[in-house]
Parts: structure tokens; sequence; C-alpha cells
């Protein structure tokens, strides 16, 4: 049986979880594959810490720069993480003609075209089916499954901290702070949670989605984000009355020849499927011409999970090299010179539904003002709701509009943020609802 | 650009999906694949019938044997269905050594261990992503995607008619032939509705994915059937207050070496999402040692979902045949060399959660001598209900048990039935519900 030798960068959390399943799922790996997979090496610069894992004498070691060197190893594994060393390991081993799997969005985020270029100048794969949504086959699914399909939307749950600390809001409607310590506490939440609740790791995660779904090079700059640092337990509660959760979801549309591309809080109603998907499983649903809508769920992180995507792409690999073959399927899901730019419309040129909470004071024609100023900007009310009343301050009042342009609902938010009748800024949270069209 | 014949045999629902995705789409997948794919034949008996599809002067033809023996086709789809007409083309095409690809999956259930020899013998590819789930990456996702894992489980929501049929109930508190009869006329059943509603067509498909989890050849013979002809709006309304609902479930698990097989109605817990996915869409639970759980979710049957999986698989047929490559990943998962008869156990041996109605009569100790006979037999009882009172007749008493050994179950029950206070035959539900252990 032929055998193919796999070197791993990066020992941590993910790296741990491949050097498992590659030893301890060896031989049913093998039975699928037909050749042995050996882990020849494993870099990382600690190599005390107990990884619950016997290596072979020699096998960990701390330079990686003699794994991309190699010229027995097949397959280079990078799970370095960051935009410094693991870019550098990466080209160096796709400059000897290895392949390389990775899981870094946010490399692939920013500097991925770059690197797949670069791989299919050199005719090796460069796979990342771990980098978006953990263990669900979000990247073959695309590339391999849809690929009769004409994409047109993606609408994904993609980030676990995120969705863990709105669940908690919702659930024990604790505020914000409360829910982001217990995250931290529980270790679904980083010290510094900056990448996860600012939605900047989902906005890498979807624009590498959107250029998979619609032949664009990957573009990250322009994908709107918007954290959920400001939602609070009342808005959630609100939510609730209309029908509907508050998850932060990843928004990629395909309007017109132009692309949507969005991460913000979103109210999605309860009887849609990915508002059931709690906690820090991660779920997308993807709609195309032909398939309708179908929906892919599972863990988003975690060790083993995560590693579970990394041997789909090293068996991928494997049965490339078994048959003399690499870039059989293009990294980014269409012909590389098939890719072409696709104008990514700014935030303020979306349509989509909005929920608005205004702080009112609570005298007549409040309610006439607010609704005359939307008015004049084409957008029109679906639903409003005047929350209690105080005779000495300001009342909620909330309401679900029909379909409106966002440019136009800046402006009228920021014509009623200025009436002497509103006390506070307006929340704005989108709706991602297709009943209400 | 490299170009690729296909030749379509059976002109129906899904083949005419196909044809229309192949001609439509036909830009967009040559933009991913890096050639063109022509469709070259189409055979029909039919050829008056309009499809909405303008198909090239000559390439609509009655002969399929003319599509079979033409040597510029490089892939076989055949849409004939059936396991006889169907069964003689795709032999006489894999003879021919051209790559097959059908969602014929009863054929494949029967025969499909002969059909992958002969397809593997000639080096030749036979795919089949559209016979189990529509277009969910089902195949794929065991094949490639999990290929890390061992998988432990599968529960799958498989018969869109079935299923539609349970909704229809629940939802409306119809019985069975009412619900039946408005599938029917929505075309969601056949006019003979027995290979769905009896549980065979999902009998298939579960048997189909056991050989591709496991390593082992495809077993039908074994699977445990039960469809859903008896399940009333009693059972349906004593469930919901259980917290479950009812659909017809395929379940297939490794336990201790051994396969459990079967299909049958199911109650699960609302808080499943499997539970939540109504109509006619499928979904599938897979869970593996690595991954945990992941669910697909789309639509199970239609046009146009099902030819989405089509063309998944001729796409990857010709990813496969511009590598000059075949068998790439082997048709069952596993190296052909590696498949081995696995037992599959009988409903008899497998463990269970049940739920039983029984019809007693309202006298005292009743529940006192059903009670003692399940504890007889070592089963032992979650919840009980006696539902409303009758002075003249019988009472629907409701059961549910911890885990119990089906044969202890049978026997027990069968005791049960001959007690004097006990009116009709148990009704017995499996269920499945992890939180009950």
């Amino acid at each position: 049986m032929k055998e193919i030798k796999v070197g791993l960068l990066g020992c941590g959390t993910v790296g741990t979880g491949v050097a498992k399943l590659l030893l301890e799922n060896n031989e049913i790996i093998s039975k699928r594959v037909g050749a042995t997979l050996t882990l020849k090496w494993v870099a990382d610069l600690d190599t005390e810490t107990d990884r619950g894992i016997q290596f072979d004498d020699g096998v960990l070691i701390t330079e990686a720069q003699k794994v991309v060197d190699d010229p027995e190893i097949d397959i280079v594994i990078e799970m370095i993480g960051g935009e410094g060393a693991a870019k550098d390991f990466m080209l160096k081993a796709i400059e000897n003609g290895k392949h390389v799997i990775t899981a870094n969005k946010a490399l692939l985020a920013s500097q991925g075209n770059m690197l797949f270029k670069a791989a299919a100048l050199k005719g090796v794969d460069l796979a990342f089916e771990a980098a978006v949504g953990g263990c669900m086959p979000i990247i073959k699914s695309l590339r391999e499954s849809l690929v009769g399909n004409r994409i047109t939307s993606m609408i994904g749950k993609l980030n676990g901290t995120c969705n863990y600390i709105l669940y908690k809001i919702t659930d024990d409607g604790s505020p914000y702070q409360n829910a982001l310590s217990e995250a931290q506490l529980k270790g679904y939440a980083e010290a510094d949670p900056t990448l996860d609740v600012e939605g900047i790791d989902t906005s890498h995660k979807i624009a590498i989605l959107g250029a998979l779904a619609y032949g664009m090079e990957i573009n990250l700059a322009d994908v709107y984000i918007e954290g959920i640092s400001k939602i609070t337990p009342l808005d959630i509660e609100f939510a609730g009355q209309f029908g509907y959760r508050i998850k932060l979801l990843a928004i990629s549309k395909m309007r017109d020849g132009s692309v949507e591309a969005r991460v913000h809080p979103t109210m999605i109603p309860f009887d849609n499927l990915l508002s059931n998907v709690n906690g820090t499983v991660n779920a997308i649903m993807v709609s195309g011409d032909a398939v309708g809508d179908i929906m892919l769920y599972g863990r988003g992180a975690g060790m083993m999970p995560t590693a579970s995507a990394v041997i789909s792409d090293t068996v991928d690999i494997c049965r490339n090299i078994l048959t003399a073959t690499a870039g059989r399927v293009p990294a980014l899901s269409y012909q590389m010179d098939q890719i072409r730019p696709i104008p990514v419309l700014s935030i303020e040129e979306i349509s989509t539904h909005y929920y608005f909470r205004f702080a009112a004071l609570d005298r007549p024609g409040v309610l006439s003002k607010i609704s005359g100023l939307l008015g004049n900007h084409g957008i029109s009310i679906q639903s409003v709701q005047q929350k209690g009343r105080k005779t000495d301050g300001a009342v909620p009042v909330v309401m679900v509009t029909h379909l409106a342009k966002e440019a136009n609902v800046k402006k009228a938010l920021s014509e009623i943020s200025q009436l002497d009748v509103v006390a506070d800024t307006p929340v704005l949270i989108r709706i991602e609802d297709e009943k209400l069209d």
C-alpha cells in the first residue's frame, strides 16, 4: 500500500485534534483511501505540554522549516494561525511543491488571492475546508455539490462565540457584558473577544464563501461588519414579541449582478431553522436556482470537529496524489481564469426589512411625526408597538418595516433622532424574513 | 476547451430537470469545470410531451441502446427508473466503458453490490448522489467529508411523502386516510403509495447509506421496515403531550461491531432539529467520533433539486475524465477489498425507548397489572398517563419507557394484550431521545 507523508505545523488545539485523528483513526482512513497516511513531523515550539498523544520518538520537533524542506513530505498542514509565520511557511511549502492544508480564515480572507495563485502556479493543492464552519462541509458543498446551481444567497450562523452570547442574553436576560464574561469563563470567548464579537471573524468567512459562490476574488474590504456589543436584553425581548430571535448572521446575496456581503446582528423568525440553532453550533443556509435551500449544520469550532474537516482535505489531497492529479477542483470553485471582479454593494445600497426602537417622549403626535418622516423616505411600516407608558420620560416605540433601502433608512433615522420628542439615538436591527415581503 | 459528451436515458420529471440544468446553466458549469458539457442524446419513448425545453434537432430520440453504444458518449445518466431496462442499459453502458450516473435507489439497494463491482472491474465511475436525500450532499459527505470519522449513527427523515402525511395528521388532526388523499391530490404521493408509506423507499436509502458509513455491502434484506399507515391522530396528540413529534425515520447505528438498520415511525423531541423539519423536506443527522453531530437539510425530491445532485455527480465525473482518473473515490466509500460483512441486528435485538398505548378497562389495579408485567421483563417506566375516565369502556393508558430491549417489549406486550382488563392490541411507537437515557 502506498504511503503518503504528512507534516503538521503547529500543535495547538486543532493541531492536536488533527494528530489524534491521523493516529487513532489511521486504519479506517486507510481503508477508505487505499493508502497509508504517516504523520512524519509535528512542529511546535512547545514540545513539553502533554497533549494526550504518544508520538513516536523524534516526530515532535520545534523547526517548522525542517518540515517544509523535507523532500519526503507530500502534505503540509498549517495550524499555526496568524498572518506571519503561517504565511511564510505556507509559501515555502508551496514553493517546495507540497500540497498545503489550512484552517486560517484570517490569512485566506486577507491574502488568499495571492496564496491560491501561488498554489495554482506551482500545481499544488491549497485546501481549507476547516476555515469556514468547522466540520460542516460548506467549502466542498459549494465547490462540488452545488456546482450545477447559480448560487443566489448564503445566510450563515458562523460564529459560536457571538451566538453563545446572544443565546445567553436571550435565555437569562443578562446584559451583554455578563453574557460575554460567562462565555469567557466557559472558554467560548477569548480574553480579547474583539475578533469574534465585532463580527470580524465572521467577515473573513463570508468573504471566502462569496468568492466560491459567485466566481469573484476574495474581497474582504467590502464586507460590511457590525458586531453584537450593542444588543440589549430589551431588543431581544421585543424581537421575541414580533416572533424573531436575534443572531449574528453572515449574509451574502447575488442581486442583479452585484453582491451583498454583510455581517450584523439579524432578526430571524422562530420558524426559520437557523433561528433554532442554538449555542456554539454553526449552520448555513445556501440557496441556489436548482436546489432551492439547503442547510448544513455542525460544530463550527473545537478540537475534533475542526480536525475532521482538516482530515477531509487531507484525504482529498491523498486521492489526488494517488491519481497523479492536483487542482482537480479549482480552489475558489471557478477556474482561475474565469474569476471576475464583481461589484459589492455598500450597506447604503441594500434593501431589507428593519426593526427600529425609538425612545419617544410620551406626548401626543409622536408616532405621527416618526411615521411621517419614515414615509417621506419611502419607508412603510409593517407593524408598530408602543411599549408601556411613562408620564415623565421616554417610552420605547418599536416597529418593523416593509422592504426599505438602507440609505433611506439612515436619512430618516437621522432626521427622527433630531426630533425633540425623541430622546435617544434610534436602534436599528436588520430583519431577514421572506414572509414580510 | 475540452468537450465532454453526455447521454441521458429517460426524460421524465428528474430527467427533464437534468436536461434543463445542463442546457440553462451550461455556461456557469463550464466556468467551474473548465470543460464544455454537451447533452448529445436524450432517449425517451415519449418524444411528444412538451417538456419546456428546446432540444436541438435530433437530440431527443427513442433508442436508449443508441446512447449506450455511441463511442462519443463519455457519461450516461440513467433516469429510467425501475429494475429492468434501467439495469440492462447501465450494465451495457459500463461494459462499453462509459461512466454512469443514477438516482435509482431501488435498483442500487437490491443490486448495487453487483453493479458497483461491474463498474470497478471496468474502471468506470458509477455515481448516485441523487439516490438518497435529493439535493442534500449526503453521499459526498459520507465518502469525502466525514472520511476521518468512525460513523456511529445516522438518523434521517428521508421520505417526503410519509412526512407530509404525518405533518398533515399532526397539523389538522385528520385521520391517516384523509391525509394520504390530500398528499395524492397535491402530487406528494403516488396513486399506489405503498413504496412510500410502508417505508420501503426509505429502507432502500438507509441500506445504501449503511454500506457507505460502515464499510459493508449493501444489505437491504436485513433492514427492519414499518410504515406509517397505523399512526392515529390520538397517538400524535399524546406524543405532543410528552414533548414529541412523530416522523418516519431511518435509523442506522453501529453498536459493538453490529449494525442497527431500521425504518419506522419514531417519536423525537420538539427540541431536536429533525423534529422541526416539516413537510416534504429531507434532513439527516450523522454522528461521528470526531464531528459529533452534523445535519444536512434540503429538498429530497422534485425536478430541480434532484437534478442538482445529478449534475454534482456529472461534474465529479467530468473532473475525473479531465484528470484521466476513475474510481478516485470508491463508490461505497471504502476500498472494494476492504468491504466486509457486518452483522445486522434483528429488530428483537435492539434496545431503545418506547411509547405504549393500552386500551385499559377502567377498573382498579389495571395499571399495577400492566406495570407488573413490564417489570417482569425488565422494562421500567419513565412516565405514565391515564387519559380521561370512562365508566363503561376502555380508557387510554399511555407510557414512555426507559431503555428496553425490543424482544422483552414484545413478550411483555403479548402478555399484556391477553389481560382481561386490556381491550385492544397495545400500540408501540419507538422513541429516539437521548435525554431519556
